[in-house]
């Protein structure tokens, strides 16, 4: 069974290459595709300070998806987890999916700031960061990952 | 250009139709895709409390798919808004994501809790909850999302 989707927009500007890191001070402009959407599509969301943006890794080579185990970032001062255990690009599907603040609507773009996609990136949804989203109940996580996200924004 | 995904799970259990509310009493089972999966592609996950699941509204006919403004659940007390600035399931891509509990890993089995995704919902990527992606700055959003909410849990 395969699932076929159409990006409904994608990242224009910000960063060039998936370089690590330091993301927070990138600006970029999420463009709808202006075939299928007009403005009505994003009507009162600057209601909302930020976006949820669901996006494909696209230029994550087929061959490069993981399927197993790894240590993240290939360091092994972390321990080794399933791919489905870090937010690494170079897994099943390549998805993608990254609060981030909005700026400004116009017309048919959204002028975002700290996307970690770059420039040319698909996008698949767009939805307001609500915060009743968040999780329910005390939050856990391993400390690699404070580590790993000292410097990510 | 199109984007072609393959279901790495399926949502075993928990609700059988997909109506509102009432999420969090949920128990659900997320169970991976046998065939390309084994225990290491989740190694690790249960270091975490919570997963991020992106899903496939696999049961919204494409022809409900919505592009414009409409208000949310058809309540005329909340604004009209565009169909990115909901979270509806009636959505261009029919794509949802939720941060949900993680109970217990069994093999390739997931067991969950609050899941918003019924029996038999194609999972596209299950991803470890960290603090570090929740917005950064201060959140702002309009007054009709506390309303919807409020029983949405």
């Amino acid at each position: 069974m395969t699932i076929v989707l159409e990006p409904v927009a994608h990242v224009v500007g910000g960063r060039a290459e998936p370089t690590d890191d330091d993301w927070d001070k990138e600006r970029a402009v999420i463009q709808l595709d202006g075939s299928r959407f007009n403005a009505e599509a994003i009507a009162g969301l600057d209601s909302f300070s930020h976006i949820e943006v669901v996006f494909h890794f696209n230029q994550v080579p087929e061959g490069k998806v993981q399927c197993g185990a790894r240590h993240p970032r290939g360091n092994t001062d972390w321990p080794k987890l399933g791919i489905f255990a870090q937010r690494g690009k170079n897994r099943p599907n390549r998805i993608g999916v990254t609060v981030c603040r909005l700026l400004k609507l116009d017309g048919t773009r959204l002028e975002v700031a700290g996307l970690d996609a770059i420039d040319g990136t698909p996008v698949l949804d767009i939805k307001p960061y609500m915060r009743d989203f968040a999780p329910r109940g005390e939050v856990r996580e391993p400390s690699w990952t404070g580590e790993l996200m000292a410097v990510y924004w």
